[in-house]
């Protein structure tokens, strides 16, 4: 009789000396879960510096417009139309629709919505969406348990702080073997923030997290089917599950990240977890979060911000230009070098598109990524004169531009950190800017005003429900 | 710029050349899923050999009993508390309580109950618990879109077979990194079992794996807290929530157990497909499920099956034992060696209280590892007269015997195959006894007697609900 039929023979339930309860980790590995779940019971939000609440506003501000702009998205329509038979009463609000559904719902929903158009936000360390999961399952938390702002904003960073330093703590590795990390280290940012809004004790939180830990989403295999957006809303409502049980006393591993069949080291071959601990309360997680300031690869990123530089230094108009030399990392032709895209999707694979656009229209947002765009007669003219050199010796988010225009100026510009990087984060006013083209068609502009200055506003508010309120369509 | 940036960078949505929408897979792994999904869709009620569909019955009446003796544990009540107030309509019975409850839920908490007590159901290849994620799923969707008893038993046949291959094909490998295997292929069984009953295209059973494949529950660091037992209950929430987002053509992987970023290769260090794919159709794994006769490790199951048959061969009452003489396998002394029990849970690890009760009351159920039954005097003074010597000559299920009564008789009996192993199945007879034991106390002796009569005949029924109305308290 092996580990397995000794199991089955016992069975797992019965709190006896002869059950492995919980495997016993190695001395270096103690602790880990307590410490952290510890942490985000005490923290309180007087102790988040001015900066990092900063980050908070601009993380729900973001996640708030890419979700808005995701919520007619074919595949959030589906998911509601699968899902509405079976939820519970109105508790929460769909962003950008009028249906309501339990938080448990809402939390699902929100999360597609907000990663549909992969617009979303990415942690620069481990690639993690932070904001999918944990503001899907909060905002939606605080429409049936009402939360003021301040303790939102402080729920918001501690689940960000949890799923980033679980992710950190397993990354490259675990997402090497194909998990899509932002639903498998998610689901504890979800857990941790729902679980601080309800007022989990320590022995609550433990048991959070392990109910989190034993719920993982997500193969990267999924990836270019509607099941990659499921992810971060299947990781919130999740997490959310994982507080609701927790808090009527559900119990769960009191070690679930470090024990030896706990989740390091079942999801991955290799963890650090000094990641997870070290320097709790003094750095934070949040401060690492990026924003996509255009609505398409990365790669793309250093042209177009090059080429909207360009065209405001100069004034530039579309018809003005002769032609676009670009010098470019070898990765920009191996993915975006597509001559002459028909369509808004093959547009988001076509560099030449982007540098035309951008010079034209002074913008890379989700409706410079259109049909329309990519049809319109100057946008498509000047693509045709976008000319590419790959240069090896440039970082990925470098580009060098060159604009000749008709009366023969020669205008340059090299880009040595795209726009959106952690080196060059996007501004508030880009941020609002990229929150009104994901807006437009959802909210008319001044309930979008609105909607911007209750999330910058968010710390002071009385009921953090109110973006939520705010941004559903009546 | 490494593959991790390459994804980051072009999203995952785009429906393009450039994103590794799916892992190409070996050329031995082709069409692994689709000769799956292939299968489940065509395969007929018609084509069940009879042994089979007797098997099916046995493994509903069994997963019935084990459900209402479960459902007045805490963990269910508990999980019910945290759960009720986002749940939607009554839909779907909770088996032998009067809540009701969305179809996905009921699912979750008949799961649960069904798990409980690790009384259940165990596949003797792979251990899983084949029952609680698919009858959990079906029998819960089964009451909101009707089906016959007919339709009823090949879902349940092929949700078995599709999570009892798929966990074949992995075991035990798998197993032994940490996954409990019940809840990670046992969302597969609930996926495929509830597609069938939906009526899905081959296409749609495509997606509803492929959502199954990124949904896996369960580490086995979770045994010994309530959270062991809701990962079955999870598993055919999730298997459920799977089918329902295919039938409305939610897209997910076509390849999702073999592509390279697939299930196998995420989930496991070794798999065979052919485990998944040979005979389908020719051999059922519902054939090789069995069932726990005692409601106690398996390890002492020899002891408690032959202290039964002498007390009944030689009407033998507890008065005229002088001692009773065990030679056990050295795991029963690991394991169960517990001299003198004070409670029922203790019971269970005491090789002498389960010979006592055994001969003093000719059974091994619920009631004789309660605190009754172990604080029992002429138990507990039997119990004393007890003794063990270890025999590695013996397999894991054989024990030698040996009882002395006070007028000098020396009765003994060899056990081969305990009751309850494949080798040695539970007769129908013996299910029956045990479905008494579990629903005492929760229906009374008439209505266990119709819901029995109701399993044996589950395949005669015009709606399968029949089975989940007749489990409900009112």
């Amino acid at each position: 009789m092996d580990r397995r039929f000794f199991l089955f023979a016992t069975g797992g339930l019965s709190l006896s000396p002869f059950v492995p309860q919980s495997s016993q980790p190695t001395e270096a590995a103690k602790d880990v879960t307590r410490t952290l779940a510890r942490y985000i019971v005490s923290a309180k939000p007087s102790d988040l510096p001015a900066s990092v609440r900063k980050e908070a506003a601009r993380t729900l501000l973001n996640w708030v417009g890419c979700t808005l702009g995701g919520s007619r998205h074919e595949t959030v329509s589906i998911a509601i139309s699968a899902m509405a038979l079976f939820s519970g009463p109105a508790q929460a609000s769909i962003l950008g629709r009028k249906e309501r559904l339990d938080i448990l719902n809402a939390a699902l929903i929100n999360g597609i919505s907000s990663h549909v158009l992969d617009y979303d936000d990415t942690h620069s360390r481990n690639i993690i969406h932070p904001a999918g999961p944990v503001i899907s399952a909060i905002l939606a938390l605080s429409e049936h348990h009402p939360v003021s702002g301040n303790e939102f904003v402080n729920a918001l960073v501690l689940g960000v702080d949890a799923e980033c330093r679980i992710g950190n703590s397993v990354y490259p590795k675990h997402y090497d073997v194909g998990w899509h990390i932002t639903g498998t280290a998610g689901v504890f940012g979800a857990a941790a923030a729902s679980g601080k809004l309800l007022g989990l004790s320590e022995q609550q939180m433990l048991w959070a997290l392990g109910l989190a830990a034993t719920q993982p989403v997500g193969l990267q295999e999924m990836f270019g089917s509607m099941t990659k957006s499921f992810h971060p809303g299947r990781a919130a409502q999740n997490g959310l599950t994982a507080a609701l049980l927790a808090s009527k006393n559900f119990t769960s591993s009191e070690q679930s990240l470090e024990a030896k069949y706990g989740w390091a080291n079942v999801v991955s071959a290799a963890h650090n977890y000094d990641d997870i601990t070290k320097r709790l309360g003094e750095s934070f997680e949040i401060s690492k979060n990026t924003y996509k300031p255009f609505a398409c690869g990365v790669v793309m990123h250093p042209t177009i911000d090059g080429c909207i530089q360009l065209r405001n230094e100069n004034k530039l108009s579309g018809d003005e230009i002769d032609r676009v030399e670009l010098r470019v990392h070898p990765l920009v032709m191996q993915l975006t070098s597509k001559k002459s895209p028909q369509t808004g999707l093959e547009g988001k694979f076509s560099i030449y598109h982007a540098a035309s656009v951008a010079l034209v229209e002074g913008a890379g947002g989700i409706e410079q990524f259109s049909d329309r765009a990519v049809r319109d007669r100057t946008i498509a003219s000047l693509r045709d004169r976008v000319s590419t050199v790959v240069d090896s010796s440039l970082h990925g988010d470098q580009v060098r531009i060159a604009v000749v225009t008709k009366n023969g100026r020669r205008l340059e510009k090299f880009v040595e950190h795209a726009v959106g990087s952690l080196d060059h984060p996007m501004s508030d006013k880009d941020l609002e800017a990229k929150f009104t083209g994901l807006a437009n068609g959802v909210l008319p502009p001044d309930r979008q005003r609105k909607l911007m200055d209750l999330c910058w506003s968010v710390e002071g508010l009385p009921k953090a429900a109110a973006v939520a309120d705010a941004a559903r369509v009546t």
